[in-house]
């Protein structure tokens, strides 16, 4: 197809397609003649990828850049190439004490002994898990344990059945599959929790539980 | 205590402060001279907020703020102040199609009804599930329904255990538990994912399944 075809198809703009074949992150079509490109299929489905890792995701075009650059030029293993890919996910380092950064990540560390999961501070979710918990508990909501464990089993859960699902075919479809599905259903597992405290707090509005929550029912 | 000792205690830049303060976000101190003000524990905190909402969970300045000013001036309930503060977090509007804005999202309505739990095409998290839905179906990796429930099934038994620990004073104290507890929490849930990944990737590679697994061992 020609590119006015893949704007409409994709519903990307010729400026962010221009924007993004620029940058590497979509491959130039067959050229057609000296001033004309033939798009496929690949490159729609290319530029939803795109989009859904910057829009949806919230990527930075170089981090999308470098998760797509994983799916296509994968590393010698799934796990090289998925703590990469992971690596490319906020939250992010400061890189303001890049000089004397500390590879002791003491709440991941904690939470993970609690749990009875592996630790290898080397894999980039420590780091992050790290982040994530220092983060709640200085703004005055730190993880209690059975918070974490609570969490935990049903994350783990969750877990399960994303690796029980792993694509039988290529270690290249494999590798696609882990990333994109580790990056991708983050927002919905988000949206899915914002939305079931909706539905919660509704029930509890309208049934409260005893007459001590008759403060609750709505008047 | 003097704006330097809140740089030390906090580890936010001097530079970053100044801007925090000029854009509303960090309330002044109380002048003691002309030149200089006394900062508190509330301030320390507030600035780990900030950082927090910032460089872990991910907003922009102007997002951080939105969020801020819903815990400082909340709406007249938890419902209204909850919903405005998810909208301020991600996935966001394009915003390019401001005019004609559909007020329909059939997936995140598909997966509500499959999940038997209210769907108002209002609440902001509505829109944020069936941009995420689509998203992952566009890049080529559609929820399908098993997944859906499994998914629903363990993130609804997380938003029970947050709404159950709701705390019970003032309704300030609730909103910010659930704004907070909202925002600073998802990134955790992601890091949790995926370490849970690493760590039953890593015990299925030792310990195959059976003889026609064996091909996963590591040689």
């Amino acid at each position: 197809m020609r590119v006015s075809e893949l704007v409409e198809r994709s519903g990307v703009s010729l400026t962010s397609i221009k924007f993004y074949l620029r940058e590497g992150l979509l491959k130039p079509g067959e050229a057609s003649s000296a001033t004309q490109a033939n798009y496929t299929e690949e490159h729609v489905r290319r530029l939803a990828l795109i989009r859904a890792l910057t829009d949806v995701v919230g990527l930075s075009i170089s981090k999308a850049a470098e998760v797509i650059r994983l799916i296509e030029q994968p590393k010698d293993d799934l796990f090289l190439t998925l703590g990469a890919a992971i690596g490319a996910l906020p939250p992010y380092d400061d890189g303001d004490d890049a000089s004397g950064r500390s590879h002791e990540f003491p709440l991941a560390r904690a939470a993970l002994e609690q749990m009875g999961q592996v630790y290898d501070a080397d894999y980039p979710a420590v780091r992050q898990l790290d982040r994530a918990l220092a983060a709640a508990a200085a703004a005055g909501y730190p993880a209690e344990a059975e918070r974490l464990e609570h969490y935990g089993r049903h994350v783990r859960s969750i877990a399960e059945y994303d690796i029980a699902n792993l694509p039988d075919g290529s270690t290249q479809q494999a590798i696609e599959y882990a990333v994109l599905g580790t990056a991708l259903y983050e927002p919905v597992i988000a949206a899915l929790r914002r939305l079931a405290h909706q539905d919660i707090a509704l029930h509890r509005l309208t049934h409260p539980l005893g007459g001590d929550d008759e403060h609750l029912v709505q008047g």
